[in-house]
């Protein structure tokens, strides 16, 4: 039911175009996966998420599992259904978020103890656990539980933390039956390049037709993450698709690309846009600053999504100012649609052989420290 | 350019059906206006609010004063085209604002002195300056600039709210010159009913094309509302719609339509959306409670909404419960639509002359202390 076919490499980089084929339709890479953690990308409608160009979306199994709970999604008729999307979801396996948000948590080879964010009550999450949660949501793509080891991490607890990884994904794998749901191991490896290899070699073996990369950007310079990248890009094999988790900014997500990667999801677009925030070809723009108080014109100029061919930038911040919630709308429409475009536009550079030049332009417009 | 048609008259109430023709279309009465006070109807894009069946919103001349600024939306090209909204729009005068927002404020003849409500910048409005600023924004029915007295102010204050309301209509009146745009006066007079009648009776010389009635729904108990409402019943001009400002539930627009009003506006669909709460024909009902996690029913039965088509109970009280906007956001299209849906029900009554029949089983099923 699952299927990846690579219809275009880049020669000097690697990048691809694929086509990524699930039981609830076909995906085309490389793709950017807006976050529903809650089973809603914040603000949007599934209507608008579609609009905007996505063709899969995440969703979290630690959020979901404490809120509203699996079971009552299970019986609502899984989470498609639930919220009204009907497509492909990838869910994650919650590993991150317990990492991420649990203040209290005490990991062991059985599986990860910790208290729920929302309440301090006690929960006892496994890598059997995990899946089950997944099984009940009943996503397309579920994803192996890992630990992800700090960003500082000794190589110690780094090499730990990958060891635990691997044996849990053997767990996972040994219960991950389902034909519709394709598992996604994650490599490891924290910052340590024969780490990294070794993880991506020991995970090979579970990647059916998909493997992620876990642990990046989470708090390291992005020369680093890109270090990390080209030390696993000899290593992955051609006939899936290759995940960098939790990376959304437009930067990395083309020298991802250039490093051979497929698949993203990030908050970022739709957390900075609640916050004000747009994402343009030159850089992240405040929309709150008083410049644009009598700014008639666009988010950004030759954009074709629905906030820009409606509204202006001395409109959104005005909703922005006074906490409007269709503020926010409005900057979430236009950041998953940028970087949908930018997907768009990466994919016609790889096609016409022009991926680095592409990726010069780009980073001749592009200011990466989001001053305008 | 503005012209008001009764096209069918219940004999025992009162109530009309009337085709209200303003520039920017055709409204057909009895109408309810949801608000954008902001120069957004909270959560929704103009599209839904459109869809949601809705002819003519509101928005609030206080707040689009001080923020943006009304010379911005002028520059902007009006209100209309800031917000994308390109049906008929109402704008109140701020008068109910200074009086319920602004905690200093000195009122005189000459005007209004006041702080803003967001950083306590003092400012000055008068019934020309209210007048420029909703000609500055390009409305299409243009409120009066009046003083609203408190529920509990004592006859005299009472008497020289409504002689000083009535002297601010004179220079509103003189000011108020465009073609385009359509003065509606309000009466006011507290809950004394000499003073209803003399301020309706003093007012009436300045009513082109729509009344409006104030200072009502402002704390009262609703027995009083209507009680002022049936006196001031015999004194309406057949010719013009009458507003009935500031009121919202089901239960008050069916007894509102019964004493002859036309036209409603209240911010309560859609404040109560955002908190979690559904209007019905049954009541009101708190999506928030636990009764509701596992109903996968729609909020309504028979509603064909937006948010009743596609979405279940369980999963609105899920993004309610974990403060996600597309909550707030469908119980908005839901309340809404369910508004308009209550004024196309008693149209049909109207039409088929069973208006009381009507009524009579709307409030056996309908539980006004919002119990369920």
């Amino acid at each position: 039911m699952f299927k990846y076919e690579v219809l275009k490499e880049c020669k000097q980089t690697g990048a691809r175009i694929g086509r990524f084929t699930t039981p609830r339709g076909v995906i085309e890479t490389p793709v950017f996966m807006p976050v529903g953690t809650m089973a809603s990308v914040k603000a949007l409608s599934p209507e608008e998420v579609l609009m905007a160009g996505s063709q899969i979306i995440l969703a979290n199994t630690y959020h979901l599992y404490l809120r509203p709970g699996h079971k009552i999604i299970e019986k609502a008729g899984g989470l498609h259904k639930f919220m009204n999307w009907h497509r492909p979801i990838l869910t994650d396996s919650g590993g991150f978020q317990i990492f991420s948000l649990s203040s209290l948590r005490k990991i062991t080879d059985e599986g990860c103890r910790f208290n729920s964010f929302i309440d301090g009550s006690i929960h006892f999450l496994t890598p059997e656990k995990s899946i089950e949660i997944q099984q009940s949501l009943g996503s397309d793509i579920i994803m192996a539980f890992d630990e992800c080891s700090a960003a500082d991490a000794s190589y110690d607890k780094a090499k730990e933390a990958m060891e635990r990884t691997l044996s849990w994904l053997d767990r996972c794998h040994k219960v991950a039956s389902r034909d519709d749901q394709m598992l996604f191991p994650i490599v490891q490896g924290n910052m340590y390049k024969d780490l990294r290899i070794e993880s991506i070699k020991r995970t090979l073996p579970y990647a059916k037709c998909g493997i992620a990369i876990g642990g990046l950007s989470v708090g390291e310079p992005k020369p680093v993450m890109y270090e990390m990248l080209d030390t696993l890009k000899p290593y992955y094999p051609s006939n899936m698709p290759r995940y960098l988790m939790g990376v959304g900014s437009a930067d990395c997500l083309v020298e991802g690309i250039c490093r051979g990667i497929d698949m993203f999801d990030c908050v970022l677009p739709t957390r900075i846009a609640r916050n004000g925030t747009a994402m343009t070809a030159k850089g992240n723009i405040t929309i709150r600053n008083s410049q644009f108080k009598e700014d008639f014109g666009p988010v950004e100029e030759n954009c074709d999504c629905y906030c820009c061919k409606n509204y202006s930038r001395a409109y959104i911040r005005h909703l922005i100012n006074t906490d409007e919630i269709f503020g926010g709308r409005l900057l979430t429409i236009h950041n998953i649609s940028f970087l949908h475009r930018l997907m768009n536009d990466i994919k016609q550079a790889i096609w016409t052989d022009s991926l680095l030049d592409f990726r010069n332009k780009f980073f001749d417009g592009y200011n990466i420290k989001n001053k305008q």
